[in-house]
């Protein structure tokens, strides 16, 4: 039913998408678990962790910019590679409207996440920071 | 341009959407600014602050499931409708492929706001935590 062109394989460690990079591939978990993860300040914030079924580079095929985040196999993977032709001429045939709302969904997912993985790594850093000072306080 | 059916006036402190209801009313900033928040545990997470030319409720419109954030008006307001009769027709002519992908956008922009939105509550308590332990200290 799903127009997959190819299929790729990963083990564990292996990247399967670079944030920044870019790229508009679309990939279709088939099997294993990739953990999705963006890096702020050097510090690795882990944003979603994904399993069979979902969707990897729906974003950036959509709006055209770099890999928000990284995807990494943390299992031996298997990833369906998503016929983008097809997808392509679905989206030369949307009227203006309709891509403005696809554009505004894209968007706020970007953003979302930028937010979110900045927060967490934030928040990470103030967790340590008050294990740090009980473990200051102990004599 | 757009296809606008219908505009609303709102003043600071109105309601635009409610978190948790349903509705499917796809509504475009024409002026002023919208803040965008979830409920945490009681608490008030603030997720997004949009501005003219922002889209609110594209994502229950696609997913058809209750309001992910609640937008109220900080100044005053005005929103144009969109006319979503043109665009469920548009919906309607998806493929399955393409409509796999636009869900896929839409499960994962749900995921991370209500992920961000915990966060956010998570580190405002912390943050407030450490600042009772600090004031505590003080002699």
């Amino acid at each position: 039913m799903r127009k997959i062109v190819d299929k790729l394989k990963f083990s564990a460690g292996d990247l399967v998408v670079k944030e920044g990079s870019f790229g508009d591939s679309i990939y279709l978990i088939l099997s294993g678990t990739v953990e999705i993860s963006k890096n702020v300040k050097g510090k690795k914030a882990v944003i979603a962790i994904l399993e069979k079924g979902a969707i990897i580079g729906e974003l950036s095929f959509i709006d055209k910019k770099p890999r928000p985040a990284s995807g990494r196999a943390i299992s031996d993977v298997e990833i369906g590679v998503i016929d983008k032709e097809f997808i392509d001429s679905e989206i030369n045939k949307m009227s203006y409207e309709f891509s403005l709302l696809l554009n505004a969904l894209a968007e706020r997912l970007r953003t979302t996440i930028e937010e979110y993985a900045a927060l967490k790594a934030e928040h990470e850093r103030l967790k340590e920071k008050i294990g740090i000072a009980s473990r200051a306080e102990k004599p």
